[in-house]
């Protein structure tokens, strides 16, 4: 319990930042969505000031990333999915092992790309596999040996959401699934795609939340790191 | 509009049995669930007292089928569909055409169960392929040929609901999806299979209700009808 | 499974375009909403390369209709329902059988539009009837010997969804619901004509998404093709 | 304002009997559901010592009737629906105008029944009319001119719940559509005709609680009552 | 039926008008949502050109108003509700009794006018208490007498929906409530409402959907239309 | 943080007893449901080991009183309910003020009762009024004056659950709302008076779970000791 | 009910304003939803003119506060929350005791400022801890002695809500949970976060309306009261 | 494509039986809810004919157990969960890494067995934490250590579903969070939980159904694999 006491923070005012994640070298991540561009930019300026690494900003928008981008120099904006790099990790990081992103459509591409900016700024190696969904599943097969040399697998879907229910039926690593809100009428927004997930009759498949890439992305990067001789990464919250 | 307001019925007190529908040779379906043996015996013998054919129970229990079969001696009741087989089709009126039943399930046999015997009972010759989930999906491509030859496809899937997206990219015929309410949890009786088969990607699916075998096994029959020479079938209500 | 693992696709980055529909002569339909202008157009390219038959864009806008038009020179935008049609199917290729498309309101036009552009362009003969929502049922019934014509039957409703089963207790063919998202308050964005049509009391009725016309329209075109003394066709999924 | 804090009443300890009620002639009912025969029993036999009329128990089993019957020598239990007529209204208390109860088929009879057992007890004249659900319309024109003829309709369905609409469009009196929870799967319960009816197309249409008859057989006799010469009516609430 | 099939109706292309209606002196009613200015237009001036009276509009914009003003001139916009009235009932028309529109809170006025208007139009006499909410229920309590006055009382309620129970404790008089879209978070659209005036313990009330004011009025106006001494009005559906 | 570590507990294999409450005389309470009677007799009998005050188990059955009433022989079980006081406070604990415990209907009793159980054993004083509806306001006006003799006030209703507003307009203290599971149909369990209370326009009133007596009657012995000379009671958990 | 009878009010047309509030010195809150700038201007001014203590706008936009400020000159507004406070109490009323505003995330501020400023308007002194969430729960817990400290806590979260359950575990004072719309995809705008406050397994908390500060702060305040030795306050409804 | 073709599997008739699973030594699991005891046991019987290790059947009654342990004579049945492990990994199959099993409440027993049991027998060392929710935060940290050991953590719990959240803030390893059907009203059988867990504010989070232990575990087994040095497991689906 004193360790826990002793884990240091930084009031902002409007933010706590966590100096001891950066101090285990942990991820640092800000939502960006509900934050104003100048909130984003203090946070990762506070950020930037210690070891953290990588930095990143999710659901950051022009103005987040322009703002963000003079206390960030190098940092890095992909406006399909809002992913704002600040700073990746060191290439020495590089974690064992390979990540795979399966991609049902074109319009899940934005969710995808976040799962792999993300997963890529953690130190993964990533694979990359686009417009694969079931109504189609030569096109899947065809990349089975791909799909069987990944360790973890992301697999994002919309609409009827089966994709990770038959990836998984094919590999043996862990499937994290991504529903994505594509679709229209009883798609609700996602739902049907994420009760489908929910309900995978295959092993191996967890679900996160509806268009979550960054979740999807972080997360296999802990399951690679489980891979690696390093010491253990400590706790690394996200800040809401 | 004359046509129509001849169109004869017999008021049984607690239901109008039509009679148009005999004269028509349309098929005649009760709906066994919240009848009493007793009233579902009297309807099936007021249908038998006509040329109706096939004249069907659904949902039927044993207590149904006893009392129903003392109007319809040859009645043959299925125990695990509790569908109610009064009078099939006769032999010469057997449709063109095959309709292929698959099932994702062991657990989901039931349903199918329902959507097979009605289809023969309106006088289709049946395929059937059971076990066949997405999670293994080598088991359905082995017969991707059998599928190839039907020319209606009835798909049974529970819990993700995915086997008719995958079925109707290997198929260029038709696909009837019937969600089930086979799973637990977040499959919310049937919702999530449900939902999922709505969202379809794959093009020539529509769907039916929750566990409603029987009106996938009846529009089947109607589909193939299309492709035969007799005389156009007149229209068949159910008795709610 | 060597035919299977056989089918060709081209891999354009973004999206994976089927060739082998297009071997087989199948439609092949782009989902407009959530891609580019230039994405629907090159996808669009590369299938009139071939010998793809019809080739339609749904939910397309203006933007995407011009970016389209000027690789598609012929193609048609139908501004009420976003269709777009670069290639119909060629007028020798006309199924034989007739679909009627039924709009219970003025307010459902754009879906029920969707719908019989869908079974044109894939070579079917429409019949369509406006505005004969079930309160003034006689408008309905008026049209009844044109309903019972039809081989297949579309039937698109919004508010209470009730016009399906109305429909389908007047004729012998097979009824494909259409729900439509009209209304307001307790319609939830078609969710209420959504479950009256998969309640239906009535036999032969199966339902797609909500406003999902081309679903029906392709769907309808199907069953028809049943009927034909033709190859059978190929499979044809989305790109969704 | 006066007025209001006059209105007496008589507190069981477990409930409080409105005696303004009987002061004014008006209904008295007991919910009998969450009730002990006990309960239901006292309660009853406080009203009857009044000039309550009709004194009613909805929802009671066998065991409310027979606790019920030895404080109400006459009152007349009907098993279908529940309902427990301990007092009806006098016979000289009898309502102009009819009220027409329209059942969509046999299992929402329990229902319907409540409704009229109801609109009986509170002195109207009924019509009632079973098994016209829409899947074969004519069974309901047939009756045209009978549903015209009444003054009020009370109209039951469950599954997709469409004939209230259906009814609406023939008649120009006000319609009280009584959703059933009669179905499955996606029914849920009765949210679907529930859904449906909210959302009627036709103009004059109401919705009550899912099975809840008796509230609609009170509501038609309030409105029926409007048209009589008598002294209004005081107001009567239920002991949920 | 021979009266069914004469019906007269004009088709205008994307809507039926019934000419019927106007035959019967009855109301005529247009849903201005999702038809162009120049699709309302042409039916009001279909509509206007025969006997109709009332003839109505509803969710009419600005827009709207100005196009049907060409072929209505004195036709009367209420920008609150959008209601669009381009001919009232006729001063003799007028019906006995009188309709109290009750409304719970300010934001609820455009419903509650949408109620108003209509009764007004069909030719009722009309009193309306306004911000009356259960919060400050003496308010509600000053009025006892006013309410008591009232043949039919139209309750209009968002945020919890409570206000219809209480006010049909203290009449006789049948009760149509209103729940509306007022309100945040849990009242999900009108939701919490509409489910809170389904469950009313109080005799008497039923529901029309949400901000469904127009179908309140409408229904008002029939349940007063049973007392006068008239020929009965006709079926009038509206055109959805 | 040092006293947080330092906060001891018990661990019984299948739960962790919290020996700190007891150091702080706080309340100990053992959710029954989901327990066997031997796993809640254990638990209690770890808490009457140490000076814990007062020890409840909630949801208990009477297996559940019995094995627990030989280890507490004082215990005493509330059949309604379900509640087990195995020691209350003991009476010099008394709490300053009142909770008044208002409640809908006789159906919502066994609710009511766990909530004035669990504040009695808190060491309140309890005030309770029953049966007191909204469709019978004038019951709950003519006890105005107890309502605002209270501190706190506990309103426990179902169906549309509109009593809480009503209560709050009248007074000023803080009022607990419990929505109840009793209702049928578009109650859904309690959901339309849970939605009810949270959308209360009354200043004052916040909501526990549904049937959630135990809960409130905790919460209004929290409020009130707020007023209490004594020093401040520490945190108390429940055993889920 | 002499008493309720003679509380006084004033009618705008379309609001009623309660003088009686004003003359128990009660609170005055304007919902500034759906009033217009002059509507709510116009209440404002008739609060002001009485010696109604504090008088609140609530959801006030930029053109609120302008048209608000030209009847209360010295009106604060503060743009995060929407809060406009027209006259706080005066300092002299200050309430014994502090209300801790404990706020999980940056995007839950401006929730968490609706609740700190009514609570400080009711002249509560206010302590605040922003962006404590439980994915870093040592930032919470090493203030774990200024929660302590606080009389009511008031605890603000979006996404999984679960913050109030760790407070209250760490208290023994009431908490009030506010659930908050942050969050995307299955947090459904808020339904995750009040889902999870209902279920709290923690003992003292209850829940308001999702994005509901305001009435946080007034239960707050409310609650504090009751600890004070001042007169009782009056009841105080708001103006839906 | 040639390996997925060649993959064997056996026909029960009701089931199809992967053999090449157990060529690879992957697990072999049957899913019990919905067989018949005799179908369990057939299955069963064919996976231990060959080397499949581990088989498992969820979801097993002691019917089950019965009809399984004529065919699996060493077959162990865990009553709690209803786990029955027909075969169980070789003791030197032991995978590398620790699972920690977290539960919150005493209730929540059977899911955590059942993941538990599940990873055992898929050879993997297990750690459990019982009893430790968030209402008393203190016995988690306690174990701040054994959690922070652990390679995977599986993070049962129902309610308000706040533990993951807390345990993924404190440690660095993947987290897979099972909501539990616990709970009560606005629980709605494990929903509230699910949608907190989906909402997760902390990084490394992902969920699997409600009340899927085996899943958990399952997943667990295969994230743990990816560390081993051994050849890669194939794919394994389940036997829905």
């Amino acid at each position: 319990m004193a360790r826990l006491a002793a884990w240091p923070f930084e009031d902002l005012g409007f933010a706590r930042v966590d100096h001891h994640r950066a101090l285990r070298g942990g991820p640092e991540v800000v939502y960006g969505a509900g934050k104003t561009p100048q909130e984003a930019a203090a946070i990762v300026a506070a950020l930037l000031a210690q070891d953290a690494s990588p930095v990143l900003v999710t659901r950051a928008t022009a103005e987040h990333a322009e703002a963000v981008g003079e206390v960030a120099p190098g940092a890095r904006w992909h406006p399909r999915s809002g992913m704002l790099v600040c700073r990746a990790a060191e290439p020495g990081g590089t974690r064992p092992g390979t990540v795979a992103v399966v991609c049902a459509g074109t319009s899940d591409l934005p969710v995808a790309e976040e799962a792999w900016v993300t997963a890529g700024a953690f130190g993964c190696r990533v694979d990359t596999l686009v417009d694969v969904g079931v109504a189609g599943a030569h096109r899947l097969f065809a990349d089975a040996r791909r799909l069987q040399a990944a360790d973890v697998l992301i697999v994002v879907a919309g609409m009827e959401g089966a994709l990770p229910s038959l990836v998984a039926g094919l590999v043996a690593a862990p499937v994290v699934a991504v529903p994505t809100s594509v679709g229209y009428g009883a798609a609700f927004e996602g739902l049907a795609a994420l009760l489908a997930m929910l309900n995978s009759c295959a092993v191996g498949v967890s679900v996160v939340n509806i268009d979550n890439g960054f979740g999807a992305g972080a997360l296999a990067a802990r399951i690679l790191r489980a891979r690696g001789p390093g010491a253990p990464e400590a706790a690394d919250g996200s800040n809401p």
